[in-house]
């Protein structure tokens, strides 16, 4: 049984809260939150003890810890767990610093710990059979990668504001995602992005609607398109075209109702709520972290991972301010 | 070059003379009509003479007709056609008493003349494929055959009053579709019908929805359903059950473009038009008359499959005044 | 907190346990089962205690029971738990005789338990979506339903002897169906089958494909097809045309992932599993049983829903050996 | 009667003259081609005279002229043809030069003639639709425009190299077709690229895979991938991703039918066979070329149209040479 101190009580330390209580081989011993109401709360859920983080990090009654705290705690936290010996599962991004990063990466290959980055969309069954099937030689060698992604609708400005902007807050899923189907990394990238949806977010800093070109070295491309908005639903679509074929993941509509007038065929809108879209995802990479934290299998995506995938974030951000391309250094 | 007298200028005889036009190895030679206008129109765009229809009957220089006059003529036509050695090519029904079609097939056959029935449906491409995919295997032995065919919008009751009845007017192309896909006679039939579309249907007689199960004497299974309205289009839709997998034909819309809004995704309606759903299918005929015509290919399908269809629409309508199956006779 | 005796540990007793095990309000009191270990599985997962059904059905401490037993238990446990006032979740069928379930019925109305039988579909989000959609007007009034259900593969002989018959043990859940969505009970219909996927079924007495037209005072028309075998899946399909338009539910496929190559555009098969198909249904099922023993809902579908699918279904066996229609008595 | 020149006999001008023999109200009446044999085929069908290229361009019975030439003979031939007050339909590249196409756009204005350019995707129904919907305010704003275009296989290497390379042979048409559905100029775009399909291209100096961003002064955003090669069809797909919608056209694939067997749902491939995917466009450009000539109707797309794509498809080149953005005078 792992034993898992969960740090922040927010909206997604309670998606794996549940996630958790649905598996076998996981328990939730401590929980900790800035906000007492969030701790209790899930501790009355879970049945778990409140307690402070700091206490979390060196309980010998503690395995792994799961952290779900703001972006700037993560740093001490996932030091502090690393140097105690927990597995350690930590949101994205692990930090808005490549050099934090970099230090984390050390700490955690220093004590041994297994470390998996939150990067939920590499467990939805769709994506994942998409990479099974581009591993299994199904469309031969991968060419052209293209990654649609719109939330849909923006976020509060306070939280654009606080969020390193939309390639590191929200394209930053689609990096690791291309990472992921590619199989070979990305040397270069080109972004464009402009504030579309709302001229707020322009006033920020930010952008809300983005495109980005990634390179590899053998030539192979990816395009990846970010808006912040979209009338019909969270629209996450993946489409990887290579030598002998194409594979493609639409998105997951409300119902598999379709009603026929005279205005035509109409089927529901997608799926609008992340936790709905991404439920099974949610479930599945628990699954995958309580079998990393217990030795069964090897912790993935890891840390190098939330490592590439924050460098992508800077080097677009860089790069859509510039006009330029950005070298990706391997 | 096959030498065509067409009889009858109407919608139908237009559709034809454009099709004729379209293809090489065949020219209309002569046109008639009993409205001198109708004759005149088609005589202007092919070219052809206006002649009386007995006179193209006897003329040397025809050596096809083709007859989409009203049905109470196409006895006389098919018996003198034939008297006179020209390849025909009557659209359904061939004639409202089996007795006639007996009497005509007679006749076709002592001539020796090449006979095609028009069912302009087994020459649409997708329905053409979907039975070749059958006789090629692909599903393994047919079990269950689903027919789905609804017109946007009912004719006016002076139509219906005349034409027959729904089964005879409107699900005599299904019942030959259910033969041309099955491949083994019908041996039974129910059928049930109501005035839901217009009571002014049933006043007159008729009904505007239906359905009829038909079983072969292996067992096998066919539905056809018939609506005379479909607010969505010309719905013609086909599914074919087999050991080994399932083959369906989608409706035909008007555009492969579809657009997504917070109701969700819809496409377009599908094709409302006869001439523009079934457009290819109206040329593929002309071109198999043609080939048929000249010698180069058996007439199918032929007077048999008019006359089939003809005695399983009749069971139908007498099924459905009775409440009770029919037996078909083989 | 409502107290359940769950009679029956097999397959389906887990499934509405791990639903129980979800929802809030509900708890699993004791088990019962003829074979002591899946009394002791359920057990054990549960913490429920193991009991005999007799001592469950008159147990102070239990609200209400599920029965998920062989279907010649249910007629004694549902008499035993109404007359002692038990809230009662019943596995379709309620009994195979139509006089049983009256004197259930009866029982049941004296008691003033609230009685569900377990027809799961009508709580399939899709099929639920379709039902409030028709009954918001958005196809106008409903003229033809067209159902089809198709098992993945035929059950073991030994099962099929057992069964009743398909139009039973299949159909059952289609005749309920067409009647959740038409909202007019049905007069009259006539059923044909045959055994076309496995011969031994016919030499047991039954079909594995059959075909039922079913009509309404009114005129309405449903028609169902069944099959024991579908090689792409679980194909469960629903399609209601309407005076205004066409409401259709299709297949839920194992992923939203297709793949493009010189074969052409493919999509996954159908959900093969009726657990991983109905897994939401089976789940609203409970949710919706707990609101109605607890006093917050009635209890729908009834007993009288499960009366008028078994007066159906026997029907329909009765059809299919005369090779006529059968009137149902309103 | 618009009496018609045809400039070119080979595989573009015989898709040109069936268009116009289909169509009322023009006469192909003279055909020239460097290769006798081509002008003799199309004398033979079009019953038009066989004459010289400069004799056709000064004739007193010559309204207008399609030029289907080689590329590098467009120049002297629209030239002539303007000097002569012919209407011009000229197949895209106008000329490979920018400069030549402000001289032609020089001679065409001082002419006074109608000019148009040949890109015949504007005419495909499907993009019509797609546009006439977007500026009918569908989707309201447009933000984002997603242009897929991949050949089913690359054309031989002789081809390529004197194609001028993709950005100006094939990506043409897409920087047409979105500045056809932006509605507002690009002024700035970043082109990658890389020989996947071929590495014998490569050594041509050409690419086989590529992708585009192109941004307005507004901040809309296009983005554009091509490929030489698709399995799967003639891949040819849009997407408009705007403030209240999105919409997209898929591809047209060879019929409707679908197979469900184990291996899941297949639909057919995308057609193939440009003439057969563009058939319906190439008949509308023609009706359109036809009414702009007989004065009904401006010219549309432009000859200012073939400038603008010329100059994109030139900045592409550019810009994958560099590795570097491009700006776009406007």
């Amino acid at each position: 049984m792992l034993r898992i101190g969960l740090l922040g009580c927010g909206r997604i330390g309670q998606v794996h809260a549940r996630s958790l209580q649905a598996l076998e081989g996981a328990q939730i011993v401590a929980v900790a939150d800035a906000v007492p109401a969030a701790a209790q709360g899930l501790a009355a859920t879970t049945g778990a003890d409140i307690r402070a983080v700091d206490e979390i990090l060196v309980a010998a009654d503690v395995d792994a810890v799961i952290i779900g705290t703001p972006t700037d705690s993560h740093f001490d936290q996932i030091i502090g767990a690393a140097k105690h010996g927990k597995a350690i599962f930590c949101e994205k991004p692990v930090d808005m610093s490549v050099d934090n990063i970099h230090a984390c990466m050390d700490a955690v290959n220093t004590a041994g710990v297994p470390f998996m980055t939150g990067f939920n969309r590499r467990f939805d069954p769709n994506f994942a059979a998409l990479r099974s099937r581009i591993r299994a030689g199904d469309i031969g060698a991968v060419e052209l990668v293209t990654i649609t992604s719109r939330d849909p609708s923006p976020p509060p400005i306070s939280y654009i504001e606080r969020s390193g902007g939309l390639f590191r807050d929200m394209m930053i899923h689609d990096f690791d995602m291309a990472r992921f189907l590619m199989g070979e990394e990305f040397i270069r990238l080109h972004a464009v992005g402009s504030a579309l949806v709302d001229s707020e977010i322009g006033v920020a800093g930010d952008v809300d609607t983005a495109a980005v070109i990634l390179t590899t070295a053998s030539g192979r491309i990816c395009q990846i398109s970010n808006s912040r908005r979209a009338s019909y639903g969270y629209d996450q679509r993946i489409e990887v075209h290579g030598a002998d074929g194409m594979l493609r993941a639409e998105n997951q509509l409300e119902s598999t109702v379709e009603i026929a007038t005279k205005a035509g065929f109409r089927r529901d809108p997608a799926q609008h709520f992340f936790l709905e879209r991404y439920g099974a995802a949610y479930l599945a990479e628990m699954r995958a972290f309580v079998a990393a934290a217990t030795g069964g299998a090897s912790a993935d995506p890891g840390i190098v991972d939330g490592l590439r995938a924050q460098i992508m974030a800077d080097a677009a951000t860089l790069s859509r301010e510039r006009g330029q391309p950005v070298e990706l250094a391997v």
